[in-house]
């Protein structure tokens, strides 16, 4: 998409037709906007049962999509993973680049399927995680690369009634529940740290009247020695905690605010980003002028691991 | 292992010594007569905490077998996954090439830290599923190649009074319930399906008093309208089935008796194999002599994408 000899700055020379499919909240208060910014796509048609976007073209499903629009070579999927995986290998099979919200899939062993597949048809898949592009990140990433980690604490804890409201997918069989947010700070663990952990313990706390958990507590371990302790918790009223901080033995690293601020020994950084999904649709346009995919599914089955290793305990109650 | 000269027959030309971690049930009643059975090894040591083997020295922990045995290249793993991970870590870097019983680990993202430190010490690590190795998995598989697969039924129904008696680990977070089971009956699928499948949906269902699931059902998805039906059941009494069935555009194909039994189109097929236990340690001493290892992870993960998308039930307690 960018040609071969536009300058150094990375700018696009060519602005791409992009469909959205699942217009729900992400996609009006994160995609949309996104695709707005960027110069590598233009927002050419939507995919929506309960309504579209103003001014823009909508199908009422994929397979009307792709009749109707054969010159639209990009698909970028924010609809919950569970009904996402046919719509995807429908979009793959037909040569189209495809961007996954995260979670990418509702199990790991169907995103391998859709790896494949996008392999097969030589086109990108890209398996979001859009908290790795929150500005601190890759700056924690780059100081962490040689250190010797001793401790991760990570503490994700926010009012789901303020986040999610009406949402009623978290709450069903495959939505993920609190790991829904939690999954973000497992992409941002995998990213930032040098080595890979495991899980060894957990707790999932299940609301008595639903079916993904509310709550959950987490341990990892990593080589030497090294713990990771996770506390996710949606039932947090007042402030907010997306952090998370880690001991070395040179000094303490701290990322806050979902790891848009990074503090290295107390001091803050300075640090820069173009915003989360901007970045998402920057990089995208990166591996698809590279022929490239991008497909980390460890935050995922991390979480898998959780649900298979994980004790369950039933806690009150929750309505919206 | 085995020279370079020996003969056309699969004869081992020395037999190598091996130590047997952890003689629980699983070990007297199938590890142990297998390698008394092998021309590739002799059981040289063990390792228990609560007794070894008459006229076999033991020792408490791994520690002191390193210490006391260091001519011992080859261990055999047959505790639980939970305390598994940290032995097998172990003998890996000791150098030991290791055999796991299955499942491979307590969740996936361990058994990949194993495989990643098997090759960095150049060592085997066999992470076995000894159901492919009953009898008729190998002729039902090479049946299956080119099949065009409708339907495939698994029941997996039988008594966890009779066949784990006493076994509490089972019922303890991580030690997966029915799945200990019918994680023998996903190997299979595996093994024999000619393309991948995915979970769509599951219900599990937990005994009120326990936190591994007494029976699940489960639907997984392959390409072309492939639908996989799998019914796990530990409260079956009476008769007892561990049957898969699969329908193909030219007829049916049968496995009952876990495996060790083959019809298509109702006809008994001939099939013949020197035993599930026996053939994972012929299988051992065929990897160790070819420098290679065989570590497929795809049955837990299935079982983990089951945890993890799965609906949950409650059921009655269950009491031994």
């Amino acid at each position: 998409m960018r040609g071969a000899g536009a300058g150094g700055m990375g700018r696009q020379l060519k602005s791409e037709p992009i469909a959205l499919l699942g217009i729900g909240k992400i996609a009006r208060d994160q995609h949309i906007p996104a695709i707005a910014r960027s110069d590598a796509f233009h927002l050419t048609a939507t995919v929506s049962r309960s309504g579209g976007v103003d001014g823009v073209e909508n199908h009422t499903d994929i397979a009307a999509l792709l009749a109707a629009r054969p010159d639209i070579g990009v698909v970028s999927l924010c609809m919950p993973p569970v009904p996402r995986f046919d719509i995807a290998m429908a979009a793959l099979a037909a040569g189209k680049h495809v961007m996954l919200e995260k979670p990418p899939g509702a199990t790991v062993s169907e995103v391998h399927k859709l790896e494949r597949l996008a392999r097969a048809k030589g086109v990108t898949l890209f398996a979001t995680w859009h908290s790795r592009h929150a500005a601190g990140v890759a700056r924690a990433r780059a100081h962490l690369r040689d250190a010797r980690i001793t401790h991760v604490q990570i503490d994700w804890r926010e009012d789901v009634r303020r986040w999610h409201p009406g949402q009623d997918w978290i709450w069903q069989a495959g939505g993920l529940g609190v790991f829904d947010p939690g999954i973000n700070a497992l992409s941002i663990m995998t990213a930032v740290l040098p080595q890979p952990v495991h899980l060894t313990a957990a707790t999932l706390a299940f609301p008595a009247n639903r079916d993904t958990p509310i709550a959950a507590d987490l341990v990892f371990a990593g080589a030497a020695g090294l713990r990771v302790d996770a506390a996710f918790d949606w039932r947090q009223e007042g402030p907010q905690s997306w952090t998370i901080t880690v001991q070395t033995t040179d000094g303490e690293l701290r990322l806050t605010d979902g790891g848009a601020t990074l503090h290295i020994d107390g001091v803050l950084q300075t640090v820069a980003g173009i915003g989360e999904y901007p970045g998402l649709y920057h990089r995208f346009a990166e591996l698809i002028e590279a022929g490239q995919s991008d497909v980390d599914t460890s935050p995922l089955a991390h979480v898998a691991d959780a649900f298979l290793l994980g004790r369950r305990t039933t806690v009150a109650a929750f309505h919206d």
